[in-house]
């Protein structure tokens, strides 16, 4: 993204990333450290971006959701971790970087990913303590973390992460395809930036309007990483090129062709865009984020 | 344990464990499957029971705790099969059957703890949307659900299977053994029985005294496991006799000797029982429940 507002957003959240890392003593100190490195490891940070900016757009303090934009990058990054994993995707680079895995072996991966998930609800209820004695805010808060919860659970990025594992090697349908992707990226998008209009004290109008958004372009975030991921350049996409491929993955792509993908990306950013129409200025940072995310294939 | 009261509580949370696993769908019903093939493979249920305990120490109606009783019986469930995993303890066998990943693969074993950890925080913060508008009840589910979340993290849990895991082949310092014990072993328990007070609306005695107990039958259990793995017999125990020390782990046992682990058996059990015994007849179950576990070795 070459957006200005963006690379502000990116380095705010890069900036307080680490710090509602649980401060850990020296036994277990190696905890950190693989958590740590994972984390910094680079990213877009498309989530925690989506939900500040999910936030902003109901209008408020944009550090007092940075807690929840930060535990939504904690889940995005343990599950980039275990997909890494030689039992799942068995990666070895990420972001043009050695794997968790590469580096602190199996075990502590495994472990790191476990602390990054609950370090996420962990900071989220600790932010929920500040506000006891303000409902409202605390209602909110509350709303935000369950939303986070759901998305990242077994009904969502858990259920994609499955179906997506089962599919491989097998003729996999359109629908089954829709499933994985609304799911296993779709999920964790969505609940970002519903949990930012949650703690924005969202009306229920805007709930639904940014909730259209943040399904669209889950989609088509998805379909565009596989188009890079077919025809990119190593060093474009920062892995293993081909991964998803030559594990015979399901992709958009590869089930429906490039050109079909390509005008159903255009469907998608059409759809983002049309969500967010009717709130003018307010939603500009969203729509270009959108025309950004499309435009990332030429 | 023989204790009818404990029977009729494991009976109790047996009944009640899959109804908070989030209702999956066919595409994803693997994951199902295999968080419920570990929920069920047995377990003694001291987690979800002391927490209940607690909370009825404090009188209430126990099925309003039933929800924080579960997830930390899915926490503790989720890191046993993590720690099965071949790049863990490489474990066959737990509670007699075999480990989650000899059935359903590693992937979905890795999979299948991520979502139990996941779930256990999804259903607490639910149930905290129940009490929206009861402000009392509502601080104290989010204190309870810190609590937990504090517990299992990277400042206990995690903090000791780092710990012990770094442990191996090395040698381990009794303070290393005691801070192994205490985050790996201890704080769940303490969480559990710390989250069944909050529930409760312990006040602050109350609150210290059921810590304390905690704290010292949570040491107990885990020099009791160590020593039935050291001199147990593998029906007794359901799981590979002897795995810990094959692997070289820090145990009491062969760290002190058997006899010096009887005489902080013994020390552990007297300060749990003293921590309670101001409260009289209320405290009556954890005591025995302390007992059970001290005698669990004749």
């Amino acid at each position: 993204m070459n957006n200005m507002e963006y690379a502000r957003l990116k380095a705010f959240v890069d900036l307080h990333l680490l710090d509602f890392l649980p401060e850990v003593d020296n036994n277990s100190i190696t905890i950190y450290d693989s958590m740590k490195y994972s984390l910094e490891a680079g990213g877009k940070r498309l989530r925690p971006i989506l939900l500040l900016e999910s936030y902003n757009f109901c209008g408020e303090n944009m550090y007092l959701a940075l807690p929840y934009a930060c535990a939504v990058e904690y889940i995005h990054t343990y599950s980039l971790i275990h997909d890494d994993l030689p039992a799942l995707d068995n990666d070895d680079l990420r972001r043009g970087k050695p794997t968790n895995h590469k580096i602190y072996g199996e075990a502590i991966a495994i472990i790191a990913g476990d602390g990054l998930l609950n370090s996420a609800f962990e900071l989220m209820n600790k932010d929920m303590l500040l506000y006891l004695d303000d409902p409202i805010k605390l209602k909110r808060r509350i709303k935000a973390s369950y939303e986070i919860s759901k998305g990242a659970g077994c009904k969502g990025m858990i259920a994609g992460q499955v179906a997506d594992l089962e599919a491989v090697n097998k003729n996999c349908s359109k629908e089954l395809l829709d499933y994985i992707h609304v799911n296993k990226t779709g999920a964790l998008i969505v609940a970002s930036v519903r949990a930012g209009a949650h703690l924005g004290g969202a009306s229920d109008n805007i709930l639904h309007s940014l909730t259209l958004y943040a399904e669209n372009i889950g989609l088509a975030f998805q379909i565009v990483d596989d188009i890079l991921d077919l025809y990119g350049s190593e060093v474009e996409m920062g892995k293993t090129v081909g991964s998803d491929s030559k594990l015979n993955k399901a992709t958009y792509p590869a089930l429906y062709g490039l050109d079909a993908s390509m005008t159903k990306l255009k469907e998608l950013h059409k759809a983002a865009i049309t969500a967010l129409e009717p709130y003018g200025k307010r939603a500009d940072f969203l729509i270009e984020l959108a025309n950004e995310l499309a435009i990332r294939i030429k």
